[in-house]
């Protein structure tokens, strides 16, 4: 095992850190074989003097190699390699056993990643957000360090049902609307809400991964319901025995199709006689492009069945985790009625930033300027793919969101068309029926731009065609 | 109706704003039978001429009895009250149906309140964590916006598992931490991990209610487990078919006893033998006045049978929604394959900041300042039940945490102590099993101090005694 310190060096000028380095040198070498599983690597004194870098580098090193399963440490004796399809983390997508719908944000060494949850941190306002943290620091009393409301914070709520009502037509007053960490917190909850054994839940067919795993998880059954051209099928939605709808009504996540006021109905009109509730998340709602938006499911109900899911993650920030849940009333009162038996698990600091973000009028201002932003990157992505790839890929949804969706015309797997991305630093997700054998002939892949500059997405795009359709 | 607003005159020198003073006499009325359910209330307008305050005062106050179900808005019609039963919070404990074994944190009305949950916000270090959280916003770039990892951050778990270490004998590797946004989370994880039908749970009785009903919610089979002057009685463990126990050794809550070294071991064997994990909850493990602590189960256990649970609400404040929990090697392995399918709820800014308050040495001189005040305050609060309480009453659990327990030698009722106290303008809770009905003679009451001063603490058993002894 020493040739393994002495054929590497470390890079000094790299922009890679010493640890990353030699993290990605030793996982690399597993994955191929060259260190065969059982083999006991360096001690971590020994690694540190052969390639003249500190004890916490390689430890550091090892740990991240532990903790995705690369190798393991057993006490008192030392460092053992793994099987490489032991791993948990970073595999590449062929030797992974369950494709999710959107691969993970993963592999470190993608220069280029159009990863769809990605958003554009450069316009994120740091300088507001530090001042507006720091009033809420200076104005409110000690009680701000108690726990809060299992409902969430009152003047977010308030404000928010403002804004919800004048922007996407949503009806709903305050204490209609909890405060969350997220999606699969608020999915947890209703499902809680619902209290039913009998519940069953039709899922669009793909849909989002994160949602079906939380309906999975919790042992609620799920139908796939199939997508027409406009968005789930009601007839088979009809024909299912679903009494439950999770949608993406604005923007097909991960299809991107917008569904018509026509459906819209017809999906309210199959609620309201069949009893069922019906969940809009309206994950990007704020990202319309062009023509005016269609006023939410939410708005358009006459019948307290639908509940609207929102989120801060794609127009500020996934990583302050909140979100929110509009709930009809009847589920309003069972919360209420149980309200001591959940902890909000959301930050009370950030809620209250969040508010004077809102109340201050920063929030609309914010979400216009990210609009013209994403509009135009993704005429920028757009113009570039039509230009590189011609008719060998044709995009499908497009107008919405922070992603493009697109069939690729190839005979290569999407195995292929992923490793061939990665060789020339690129990081590609594909749309797969989390339920079913996807089609053949074409690969269908989706583009988050969010996260990336112009240049990038034009560059992105130039070494996909190279290496997708050049050899 | 009208008369309500001409009998009312709200009092403009009180530090309590009108819209609470008008939303408090509603409430009041309502409770009492004054207003009879379906009685129409007056328009906001009206209402608020009659009183002379703004209509935004009138709407609050009518909101917040919204929320709690005292009313109901009725669309182009007006404000209906409801029936006081039908309310969601604020009920007199008599009201509720179901006791809960520490009463929420709800009245308003109340100017010394004994919550078990409750810290003293004046040790909080605010403009510190100001200081920190400005560096934050000042060294990451754009990555912080991302999403983060589902074990939390690394470099907040690198030091928790240091600090774990030497503070309370934990032994573990930061990969085995996993950062949560409080108790039900862990709990929730933990429930899927373990991913069995046969899961039984071993709960201390009386024990920690939201815990019950996190299990209880997901389905898990739940069986009380009485306690003996220790803790847990393991023989009653033994002879149950419970596979997984809670235990809260440092300092049982709601009792306060802490489990000695011998029942600890008792406790390990059985879980050895029986192959079961043992959640051990180290809520307030840092506040041990007194003797040297005992080591956690954790450090003891040679068997990776014991999953550690902390959290920085004791220490720091619940509002900031973190926690931790170490999970034995074998879960680690499956949460970690399985954790795309988890968001991490926690946000990355503050652990991120809380990281930077380890690291910098903040924390440990934190906890040593803030043990010297509640010890101080434990003192108070016993000398004062001495000395004003004599033999009517024996304090149960002292020597940590920030609770003490009181046996009261009383033949009123638990709801006629409440009452007494609250109107008084105390507030008390008591300790009820969650499965069984409690012994008579004695009422047995929880008095948190955490979020008192020794003045509060003095007034407020003064006023209890007056209230429960000389009527």
């Amino acid at each position: 095992m020493l040739e393994l310190a002495f054929s590497l060096s470390l890079n000094s000028e790299s922009k890679v850190p010493h640890y990353k380095q030699l993290y990605l040198f030793i996982r690399q070498e597993i994955q191929a074989g060259h260190i065969k599983a059982g083999t006991k690597l360096p001690s971590i004194r020994a690694l540190s003097d052969a390639l003249n870098i500190s004890k916490t580098t390689t430890e550091e090193a090892y740990q991240q190699l532990i903790a995705e399963g690369y190798i393991v440490s057993k006490a008192r004796v030392g460092y053992f390699s793994l099987p490489p399809e032991d791993a948990f983390t970073d595999a590449p997508a062929s030797t992974r056993t369950k494709p999710s719908s959107v691969a993970p944000l993963s592999n470190r060494s993608i220069e280029i990643d159009f990863h769809p949850a990605r958003v554009d941190g450069n316009h994120f306002p740091r300088t507001l957000f530090k001042k507006l943290s720091n009033d809420v620091w200076n104005t409110y009393d000690n009680t701000l360090l108690d726990y809060g409301d299992a409902f969430g914070e009152w003047g977010l709520r308030k404000t928010l049902a403002d804004y919800l009502h004048h922007a996407r037509g949503v009806r709903c007053t305050p204490h209609q609307i909890i405060i969350g960490s997220g999606i699969q917190y608020s999915i947890g909850v209703l499902i809680e809400l619902l209290q039913s054994d009998e519940t069953v839940v039709g899922m669009e067919d793909p849909g989002y991964d994160k949602v079906l795993s939380a309906f999975r998880r919790a042992g609620v059954a799920v139908r796939p319901i199939a997508l027409d051209s406009d968005g789930i099928d009601i007839e088979q939605l009809r024909k299912s025995d679903a009494n439950l709808v999770y949608v993406t009504p604005s923007h097909q996540f991960p299809q991107g199709m917008v569904m018509p006021y026509s459906k819209r109905m017809q999906l309210l009109q199959w609620a309201k006689e069949s009893g069922s509730f019906i969940i809009e998340d309206d994950y990007d709602g704020e990202f319309r492009y062009g023509e005016r938006p269609i006023p939410s499911l939410q708005g358009l109900d006459a019948n307290d069945a639908v509940i609207y899911i929102g989120t801060f993650s794609k127009s500020l920030s996934p990583s302050m985790r909140v979100n929110y849940m509009v709930l009809p009333p009847s589920l309003v009162e069972q919360f209420a009625a149980r309200r001591h038996e959940w902890d909000s698990p959301v930050s009370r600091h950030h809620q209250l930033v969040l508010q004077a973000f809102m109340e201050q009028g920063h929030w609309e201002r914010h979400v216009r300027r990210l609009r013209r932003g994403y509009r135009s990157k993704q005429a920028v992505l757009i113009q570039v793919i039509q230009a590189e790839m011609g008719e060998r890929a044709i995009i499908v949804g497009q107008g919405a969101g922070l992603h493009v969706v697109l069939d690729v015309n190839t005979d290569k797997s999407r195995e292929t068309l992923k490793e061939r991305a990665e060789s020339v630093g690129v990081n590609v997700y594909f749309v797969a029926s989390a339920y079913s054998q996807e089609p053949t002939a074409t690969v269908r892949v989706v583009l988050g731009f969010g996260g990336l500059s112009p240049d990038d997405l034009v560059e992105g795009i130039k070494r996909l065609r190279t290496c997708w359709f050049s050899r």
